[in-house]
């Protein structure tokens, strides 16, 4: 709302910048239970659990934010499809938020276990993924296209890494019973972190269109195609 | 687009229509592959795997849609309201469309195993999970607020549900690790009827907030407040 006068420049840039906030701390969380997970740290699994109540409020903020700079200044072009691009974003980092205390419930259940394994390829995932949403949302700040690019290829990654995580528990389930119900959780936080990085993918997937109008979702990425947006 | 000068109103109408088909189209696919996993029918397994290009085509279609009757007439008020509420249900029916292709592939894989056991509560999941997206979907085109209500309740029986399949299964795995790896897909098919709810439970907050301008987002029911969005 343009309480002080301000102008929709203004109020655009404090919108991104809320939006960039809200997404580093969504990354923090995911960053903060996987390495809860590794150290076997319930105090800040139990953190990470907890903490969600930020991330539902700043998302509210946003969305609240979105919506009245579209109902008060009626933007056209680029601007509209910034704020757009604002709301769809703001629901993937919200989400991100949430697979954090999937995250993190999946590593409270696990740690009631004996550990399974040495932690080596999960942490990569997260690692991977947390690059994903960090790069998705640079090239959200700095309208530039590569990194967003980037990001999408970086994605099959994280599949083989999910697919190799599976294999080598599912051996450890077949020779210890007593393994399978803390490999199931493993398995699980495999999932979540995997849905992180489609989340990055769906932001980098609306950068492109924020900055372009161009369409790259449910294209392969060799028939990236022009679409006729409303344009500038 | 206003190509053969047609109203405001009626492109509205039109929009909402489609997104209801897409709502159809994605309800069915749920359906299909739960029954497909239940008969073991690996054709129309492969049926929902191809059939997800319709959808992301609907997607794509209905946010073109939305975004120029933004950039066209500038709705405000209540219209506003409704076509940001389509953005974020057609996202929310579009990742829907997935997980039935994600339910599709984890009943490929498991087909390839003997059955673990007849199944009975993660059909029942998915009759839930379609019932909750119909609710959803009814109460967006009545603009009624019980239905969208009822939805929010559903949510806890699914969790429940999940819970007692994952139990269950447990106890198949332990005395059987043959019986490991399906077993393990049949809790991922859990999961994913559980993410359907969640999206049914998504749109049902945003019907509330479209036809009342109130959010629900993220409070306990007890503790719904009225939020002054841009009102009408």
């Amino acid at each position: 709302m343009a309480e002080n006068g301000r102008h929709f420049g203004d109020e655009l840039t404090i919108l991104k910048g809320r939006l960039l906030v809200m997404g580093q701390l969504v990354r923090e969380r995911v960053h903060t239970a996987m390495r809860a997970l590794v150290n076997r740290n319930l105090d800040q699994i139990r953190e990470v659990i907890r903490g969600d109540d930020e991330v539902n409020a700043m998302h509210l903020e946003i969305d609240d934010r979105s919506f009245k700079l579209l109902a008060l200044y009626q933007p056209m072009a680029v601007d509209l499809r910034t704020i757009v691009s604002v709301v769809k974003i703001n629901s993937d980092l919200e989400r991100v938020g949430d697979l954090a205390v999937n995250i993190a419930e999946a590593s409270e259940r696990y740690t009631a276990h004996p550990a399974v394994k040495p932690l080596i390829d999960l942490p990569r995932m997260g690692e991977i993924a947390e690059r994903m949403l960090a790069q998705a949302l640079r090239s959200f700040m700095d309208r530039s296209i590569a990194p967003a690019e980037e990001v999408l290829a970086e994605d099959d990654l994280l599949d083989a890494l999910k697919t190799q995580i599976f294999r080598e528990l599912l051996t450890y389930m077949l020779g210890d019973p007593g393994k399978i119900e803390p490999s199931i959780e493993l398995i699980l936080i495999s999932r979540h972190l995997e849905r992180v990085g489609d989340h990055a993918t769906n932001i980098a997937e609306d950068v492109i269109f924020m900055a372009e109008g161009r369409d790259v979702r449910h294209r392969p990425p060799d028939h990236i195609a022009l679409r006729d947006h409303v344009g500038e």
